[in-house]
């Protein structure tokens, strides 16, 4: 059944291979101390950071660079940010990036101007904002996290071995996102399959909770069958246009609190997932990928008619004459086929996860209770050795 | 291919059998000059206007009553409203019913303040609004339209024999939408069978257009899979919560911009069954599927492939043996098979056309160039012969 929920998503798109054009039209409605946030510094060898500095000089705007957002964003980046923040007087903060640099602009948004360590009241204490909110735009470099509409943050403790998540209100989504499927055709091939299992995980860990059968659970098929269909094309071609673009497009509604609408989530695989990034920091779609296929034969039985109704929907298993256990391990079967199909990584120990890390790894572990299967401490263990 | 597109929807929604109740959170945000616009006084019958009443009280609201909305709402109807709201300093447009109330309230907030003719301004000429728009809070009790998350508004001009929407954007959507399922189940099930076409010609519309594969394409299939199951338990027992609330979530999807995002609509389906309305007054979602199986089987070469691929994706249509046309054409008999189990209308002449009346129906026919055909107003009068 759809239980009662609010659904609000405010933030403005505008998506295709013209789509930066219209920052020039957003940048009107903010005022001159813009905060420019982004990585590595790629976007300075594609070019896409001098478009970007053009439209902010046409608007005469002050930038504030703000470079070197790492993948798994630090509480020590975000304290840097917060102290730049505060020696200017930000009107916007502009998230040049994937999903790290959006969800570290947001992290900053809340924190500014926030009287306490954000660290604590966010992402310890799971407290929402009571404080003035900077406002956040994005221009999507990298696809998967849904980060550009929604207003999900995940920040990582090295020394406390903690990456934890907040999901904040519609008042800290992105005010707009630029989404040009163009931008993403650079990446690397290691992080854009990253991206692609990381879709699938958020659509999967939604869709895989609750008896019900409700409009989101087809809308959540529909979503997987595309993002299959897509992906096998970009596996073997990475620049073409049409499979990239409905790739950024699923993976914008794959997170943008659809899919959670009236019904419980499952989310175990994240918690694993970002507590093996927590330790390794190794790239998060991968950590998904890796603990996905154990974590979901450890729950099968528990959530059967579920995992039956994914094999037949999504993957057309024939169920004639096969029991519903059959059926559903065969679904789990083609998951890894397609898996193995675009190349993610299948093995904790190819992410440099060792036993020795099992302990730390289950201890950055959050327990939830939305799966179809409560875990002990003791059956994360037995994950992470069945992920090896 | 995916398109460029924008993409914005701000309506704030309250889903569920305790959604009312977040009227009071939503008032606090408005001025004290509140504008209550219904349609027949049903309200009154089954406590939705007591509670709404109490609400607008417990927060000192000046309740300026326009009762009367019809079904196909008059553009007498609209000026009736622009006099009152110009009497008053309206604050917030409060409309409770259907579409029609929803698609009224939107016309009224663009024309309170419109210096010209709103007629002429937005639906014969198809303008903008360059003037304040009153916000608008719509309380659903009859599903279907989708008018209670974009910003589409049907008006009637009777002596013009003309029925015309306009789609305005995002700044005319409303504001906030309280969908509470159990508001919709003692809905006559004429009224609700019409809803349920309405809802699936709004997927179809937006589906059945264009070469492309794209991640819309597999959103709309889901909805659509969502739908009929919903709709064959909901017209066997229209007391079915699980169902109502099911296909009340489907129908806000089916037209809330989504499905648009990116590609190609058809919409000739309702510019015939517009047409239709105009002259007889007929219920929209009856005048709709009277006329689609004739138009859909008129095109059905010109758009064979999407056709086919309806009736596989849809219908489960096994393709095995078959030619594409034969497959396609199944997948048409499938949709006719449910529409006769949900009980809608199969013909126009159940409406009250006559022959006399094809004339005035292509004149009121806009010919639209979405669609797999450009149809002429000959192909017009031969589909309204085939719907008879």
């Amino acid at each position: 059944m759809l239980g009662n929920f609010g659904y609000c998503n405010p933030t403005r798109l505008y998506f295709g291979d013209n789509s930066l054009k219209y920052l020039n039209r957003e940048l009107k409605k903010y005022g001159p101390n813009i905060l420019l946030t982004y990585g590595g510094g790629s976007i300075k060898k594609n070019g896409i950071y001098d478009e970007i500095l053009q439209a902010l000089e046409m608007n005469d705007k002050n930038v504030i660079e703000l470079p070197g957002v790492m993948s798994n964003p630090t509480v020590h980046k975000l304290y840097e940010g917060c102290a730049l923040a505060k020696e200017h007087d930000i009107d916007l903060i502009l998230a040049v990036g994937g999903g790290s640099v959006c969800d570290y602009a947001k992290a900053l948004s809340v924190s500014a101007r926030c009287e306490e360590d954000p660290w604590d009241r966010y992402y310890i204490r799971q407290e929402r904002p009571n404080n003035e909110i900077i406002p956040v735009g994005c221009i999507l470099t990298m696809v998967g996290t849904g980060s550009e509409m929604n207003g999900g943050s995940v920040i990582t403790h090295p020394e406390q071995k903690l990456k934890i998540g907040h999901v904040f209100g519609d008042d800290v989504m992105p005010k707009f996102s630029i989404l040009n499927p163009t931008y993403t055709l650079t990446v690397p091939r290691y992080q854009m399959v990253a991206g692609f299992f990381d879709i699938m995980s958020h659509i999967l860990e939604q869709y895989l909770s609750g008896e019900d059968d409700n409009t989101t659970d087809y809308i959540a098929e529909g979503l997987m069958k595309s993002l299959i269909h897509s992906t096998r094309i970009a596996a073997k071609n990475p620049e073409d246009y049409e499979a990239r673009s409905n790739i950024m497009w699923t993976a914008t509604w794959a997170l943008n609190t659809l899919l959670s609408r009236g019904k419980t989530t499952d989310w175990e695989v994240h918690m694993i997932g970002q507590a093996v990034g927590a330790v390794t920091d190794a790239t998060h779609g991968m950590t998904l990928a890796a603990v996905s296929l154990p974590y979901y034969r450890f729950i099968l039985k528990d959530g059967l008619a579920k995992f039956r109704r994914f094999a037949v929907n999504v993957w057309d298993v024939d169920p004639t004459g096969k029991s519903d256990e059959a059926v559903a391990k065969a679904g789990l079967k083609a998951l890894e086929g397609w898996m193995k199909e675009i190349g993610v990584v299948m093995h904790l120990r190819e992410l440099g996860v060792e036993e020795s890390m099992y302990d730390a790894i289950a201890d950055g572990t959050f327990l939830l209770k939305g799966g179809y299967r409560q875990l002990s401490r003791e059956d994360v263990i037995e994950i992470l050795k069945q992920s090896m």
